[in-house]
This record gives structure tokens, sequence and C-alpha cells, in this order.
């Protein structure tokens, strides 16, 4: 058996998902967030109705989370968007391939035609290798879109597949 | 004097706006919007607050309204999105031009660093046009991401134009 589970998140799991939503945010490095972004608004975004939430455990702890969504309202709502954080203390472990494995088959399920990143950070290179891995492509690379907290302006990558 | 004028939306504009919004999302040939969006929905979204609402009047009637925001939260929050609805009665008269060049200055007054569509869909020829003869460049081909109410799936393009 895989180490790392992944189940539907519940509310029992608000604080772990806060706590690696806010370490994740905070490095200013991965995701758009305000590396600041209070706490029920983290959460909030995390679990909002129209977002499936999951978690991934190991040995009874939640160490990563992701969210699987329509991308855009009705007309557009046949491909899904996906989030994905891991704890920084349960890095390189496979969580976030595993996470991603998950949401894929899920996304399929629910029948979803295809998955769309709109904003995957060029410098955050191993996850665009990780999405690469696992049947991602880079279809547009949005120039300076990303205000990186150590490097600046950075591009960011538009990545898609189809799940037909 | 230029016989289409554009000011920001005020509460008044309301019934306008709706009434634009509604046909032009009812074609469901543009926008990703349920063609059925209620009133309330279609206001809430078109005059939200982090959104800059602003309407087009042509011998004092309301025949377009636009949006200008940030395309992405903090840290991506130095690019701009916008969208832009023309009264079905009003085509061809330049408006959607008009508001299109008033919303570029608007977003550089603003100090936005660049604007980005995220999902122009392609068989909208007029629009992609018009982007093009403004600056905009497709960066990014979604295949199919759009269900066009007559053609069914189609492709969207990510615009992208630097506003520096």
């Amino acid at each position: 058996m895989h180490p790392t589970m992944i189940r539907p998140a519940n509310q029992a799991d608000d604080d772990p998902i806060w706590n690696i939503f806010h370490a994740v945010v905070a490095s200013g490095d991965t995701y758009v967030f305000d590396p600041h972004m209070p706490r029920e608004q983290a959460l909030a975004y995390w679990l909002r109705s129209d977002t499936h939430t999951y978690v991934a455990e190991r040995e009874g702890q939640v160490v990563g989370t992701y969210i699987l969504k329509p991308n855009q309202p009705a007309l557009g709502s046949h491909v899904a968007n996906a989030g994905f954080m891991v704890s920084p203390m349960a890095r390189g472990l496979g969580v976030g391939r595993r996470m991603a494995e998950h949401c894929l088959a899920e996304a399929r399920r629910f029948g979803f035609r295809a998955m769309q990143f709109n904003l995957v950070v060029s410098t955050n290179e191993a996850a665009v290798k990780l999405w690469q891995q696992l049947g991602f492509r880079i279809i547009g690379t949005v120039p300076e879109a990303f205000r990186h907290s150590k490097q600046g302006f950075v591009d960011a990558y538009v990545m898609y597949q189809s799940l037909q």
C-alpha cells in the first residue's frame, strides 16, 4: 500500500489545511495569493462550494491538500482546474505526484474533458517537470505574470492536458 | 467629439447593464456565463468590489459596458483583465473599439503592467481581429475550451499585451 492516502477533506482538516496553505503561500514563490492572506479567507477559497477539496495523509498526518474545480463557469466548465499544496515538512516524498494522479482520476470520473493550469510559475521547475511527466504541456507563456518574492517579475505558463 | 462617451457606471446603470449583459450572454457564443444567468448574479459579477465598471453612452443611451480588474490576486495583480459587452442594437458603430481604447488607457493610469484575456472564443472573429488591431497577440490556444451554443466545443485563445 502506498504510504500516502488521499481522501476528501472534512471540517476537522481546517487546521492542517490552513497550516499547509499558510506555509506554502508565505514564501511567495509559487502561488499568486497574498503571502499574508488571513486564515478565514484562505479556507473560504480552498473549500468553496464549487470546489472538491482533498487531503493527503501519511501515518495519520495531513501532509498535503489539493482542490479540483471547473476552470470557468457554465460554457467553460468542462475544463477542470486544480491546485496542489504539500507541507514543507513532507517534500520529496512523492506526495505532490500522488495527489496529482488522484486528481486526474477524479477529474475523469467527474466527466471533465480536460485540465488547465492558468498560472504555473516558470521558476517552479519541480512543478513544471512534474506536470509534464503527468501529461501536461505548456500551451502558452504569459510574460512576467508573477511577482516572485525573490526574483521579481517572472513568466508564468498556461498548462493543459486533454482527459479524453 | 466622438459620439460615444465612456464614464464609470453608477447604480442608475443597473438596468441597462443587465439588459446588455443578458442579451450578450443569451446567445452563448462569446462568454462562458450561463445564458440563463439571473440578473442579481450577473450584476454582482459585473460590479464586484475589485472591478472597475464603465458604460458607453450614445445620445444619452447606455449602449455598452466594460469591466477592468486584476486578472489574479496579489502576486499576479499587476496584470489586468477586462470584459466588454455591446448592446446588439449598437453593433458596428465602433463602441467596442472605443471602450477597449478607454480601457487600455485606464489600465495604464491604474499602473497595470499588462492586460490578459483568458478565454477569447476563437470563432468570435470580430473580437479577435479587434484585439489584434489594438495590440494584443495570441499567446496560447486552449483546445475546445468553450462550448459554443451552435458550434459545439471550439478553441479559445489566451491574448496578451504589455502596457509598458
